[in-house]
């Protein structure tokens, strides 16, 4: 008998009729012997219908009335698979992000977990009963809800397996596992059977969406053997685990990630000097503009070009910003280019294994893909190209690293 | 400076347009000094949809998890509403029935309050706050959440307002006060400026949906004015107090109150013995059916007919569960009717007055009309007829009690 904790996402709950099939999902757990806590989202679409409203209302809701109207989506959502279970014939019983309680500091749409109390989820999983838990969703000290930013079902989930000891963490999507790299871009990528916490950050900080990257990095604090599956397909998914071993056999990449988020912005001709970087990033990060890549290249004559990126919605607020800066710096000019791609390899191989960035430089050039700045980290490489050369360079790196055969 | 609590009911919110206007209503109250704390209903058609859900996926959805679902439709409410009050520039915070908090029993879809600390929303009134309180829900001793059955939110405002000591609760809904009948019956029906918590209760009870029976007994007990308002129209309204003076130019009568709610079931030739009442009503009663009105005809050869009224949605049930009792009793036979209609004379002016009955059954006998059963209180004389006849009483009662003349 082992306790699972399953989260299912808002497609995998959006209708009556899935809420349902769900249910039956569970029922099967529960048949081989397991005890069972479920996290759910909102039905899909409820979330942004609720948005909608407060849209419609006022510009910039204040967020701890939009914790309050949000939070309604997954609450909705729980009290109806626990009925779906008794009609099964299945004790269950429902849980709030506040009846757990799952303790969160104040900060609204973006709280972070601080307790979970589990004895009394505890105290229904000792009398038979499937535990439903609201997703995304908490209560801060002084008993106001609190949310834990979109997405954050993944985060709850995790959690609760962490503070129960569960012996796995079910993340039910609308793919099958993790991926050596978007199968909508290129064909053969294959399904992982498993993949470190470390592999996994890396992957979904580089864009691969599969799971939250607040979800990975809890389970992979707490050590919570984590699972990607399929809500209504059967299958293993992909395990995310922690793999100390050194396998000789081990491929040396995991996977490809890559997004089109981002933006590239480039101070021409900075002098440099010392704290030239800060004067730079300073005025950027004050304006809460997260900053990914940052390239500073050795100039000549005492001036240098300095270059980073951002998300590509914070663009055009970045280089209003940069314009001010370079002015005060005497710097020539501001460039920006949202026609930018990163692609990164990832694989914990990496870091026993030489010459992966050769290889990676050398599959590019051949193809004729021009590189404009490259970032490493012990299990990643990544690089920016033009946004045009994407699904090229992909493909070209999959192939090289022979992604599409299967582990050994 | 006056304390107002003030309701709302699902039409009033039914959309993002008609939250903002209870907002700007709200506003100028505000600008008159006042304090207000705000009580709304789920935005109409919520509540429905939320059930239609449940019934989908359980024929006997579980009264917890059904208190969970449509306590969220609310919780929506009190969100968007404050955030209306803060694009005004008004301070605002809401707060759901487990965070005011409002503590009731654990009669999950029918719940009693039994507490409400009213501590946390005076420190928001004092602070210059509108309060935002969620209706028709709170939380039972261990953390559920609870409501008070549909339409108690009236309730929720009336107990806020005593837990306050509120100057006046204020129900806002879509007519403009309490009508001495129905106004699409009577063509010439009057509002009526005052009218006595008893008065009231007997209206309610008697049919007219204006207010909820037991917001108004709450508010009659501790004594909370309560005053009956158009939502988007200016006006006065009713005020539904006290009034214990004897007030020789009172009317009579206060209002006429109707229902075709109910059907009509006799067990005839029933032996005459004592107990037999319990015996035929007892069964029933088990049966969760309430019964309105009882008739026991004095009988002739030591046997007796026996009627009472039940709500017409219970008539098939009752009916089978009489037709046991006859056999079991010996009794001729059951007749069921729901071609009924019940008309009700209301007025504490009638305990002062004889007469009442007489004139009410000579109005109704000029216009043909043969009463079925009758019954009797210090305030409210009811009477059955059939159905077809009831617009035709309603107007020969309204216009013999001069109804239709202002009060002087």
């Amino acid at each position: 008998m082992a306790l699972i904790v399953q989260k299912y996402g808002g497609t995998s709950v959006g209708t009556v009729e899935r809420i349902q099939a769900v249910a039956e999902k569970i029922s099967r757990f529960l048949k081989d012997g397991h005890q069972v806590v479920v996290v759910v989202s909102a039905m899909s679409g409820e979330t942004n219908r609720l948005i909608g409203m407060a849209t419609q209302i006022h510009d910039e809701p204040t967020p701890r009335e939009m914790d309050v109207l949000v939070s309604t989506g997954e609450q909705v959502t729980i009290a109806l698979l626990s009925m779906a279970l008794h009609k099964l014939g299945i004790g269950a019983r429902s849980f709030t992000g506040g009846q757990v309680p799952i303790r969160t500091d104040s900060a609204h749409m973006k709280a972070r977990i601080e307790h979970i109390d589990e004895q009394s989820m505890r105290a229904d999983l000792n009398a038979g009963r499937v535990v439903v838990v609201a997703g995304f969703q908490g209560i801060d000290p002084e008993g106001n809800i609190t949310t834990l930013g979109r997405g954050g079902s993944d985060t709850t989930a995790v959690a609760l397996a962490a503070a129960l000891k569960a012996d796995e963490c079910q993340i039910y999507t609308d793919v099958d596992g993790v991926y050596t790299t978007d199968p909508r871009v290129v064909d053969s990528a294959r399904r992982l059977d498993r993949i470190t916490f470390e592999e996994m950050l890396e992957m979904a900080s580089q864009g691969s969406k599969v799971l939250q990257i607040r979800s990975v990095e809890f389970a992979g604090k707490y050590n919570v053997p984590l699972r990607v599956l399929h809500s209504f397909q059967e299958g293993p998914g992909t395990l995310i685990t922690v793999d100390e071993e050194v396998d000789m056999e081990k491929p040396v990449i995991s996977g490809i990630a890559f997004t089109r988020d981002e933006a590239k912005l480039t101070l021409r001709g900075v002098p440099d000097t010392p704290g030239i970087a800060y004067k730079i990033l300073g005025p950027v990060g004050e304006a809460n503009i997260e900053i990914d890549m940052i390239v500073q290249n050795v100039g000549a004559d005492g001036a240098t070009d300095f270059t980073f990126t951002v998300h590509r919605n914070d663009m055009a607020k970045a280089r209003k910003i940069l314009e001010q800066v370079a002015a005060d710096l005497g710097a020539r000019d501001v460039l920006a280019d949202d026609k930018i791609a990163k692609v990164a390899l990832v694989g914990v191989g990496m870091r026993s294994h030489a010459g992966v960035a050769s290889r990676m430089f050398q599959s590019l050039a051949s193809e004729g893909v021009n590189i404009e700045m490259i970032s490493t980290s012990e299990i990643k490489i990544s690089v920016v190209i033009a946004e045009k050369y994407l699904e090229l360079a992909v493909r070209a790196l999959h192939s090289a690293f022979e992604l599409d055969k299967p582990a050994s």
